[in-house]
């Protein structure tokens, strides 16, 4: 996919939260550089770098932010709008629409379980 | 998708293990009737009910089952072969193949820190 020239970059100094665990999502993100920590709750379940995607499954569901996503360093994100996920969206097999639901459905399930 | 027409039913009795944790996976289910218990170690992950999926992931990404799955109650599921499987990822968009990976990441390292 040759986003890159496309799409807006971001810049998140350390110790920023880039989106909060309930909130509404309209974009993903893609990690340029620099390090991003995912929290449910009080844990951190992931520490995410170099062309890591996060926030993608509210973009995919609708539901708000299962985590709160916060620049444990400096870091520079590429933004991954709505209109970009849906179009690639358009014209997947029901099959797999399905499929993608219920991988989603796991993870947040997890996520209550852990956070 | 019509698969109930064409694709292999099987019937667990209570209490019997459909696959464990560690195994390795060439099919997924669609329960048609019964409760389906997922174990991750020593923790219940889930309860799965009338047309839910599981044993999925081990035919996306080739990775061992993460849990172990469990009749519940008396249950009949719908067998899901990997050759259907990849008929139906077939020329799905390599956007949403990288979208599946991370779900199916997210998934199991979630089961990581629950198991």
């Amino acid at each position: 996919m040759a986003v890159n020239t496309v799409l807006e970059r971001r810049f998140f100094p350390a110790g920023e939260t880039i989106f909060r665990e309930g909130d509404k999502g309209n974009v993903a993100y893609i990690i340029q550089s620099g390090v991003v920590e995912l929290w449910c709750g009080r844990t951190c379940i992931a520490e995410l770098r170099d062309n890591a995607i996060f926030g993608e499954m509210a973009l995919i569901d609708g539901a708000p932010r299962m985590a709160t996503a916060k620049a444990q360093s400096d870091i520079n994100v590429i933004l991954l709008p709505r209109a970009v996920f849906d179009a690639k969206m358009e014209g997947v097999d029901p099959f797999v629409i399905k499929l993608i639901g219920i991988l989603i459905n796991n993870v947040r399930n997890f996520a209550k379980m852990v956070g």
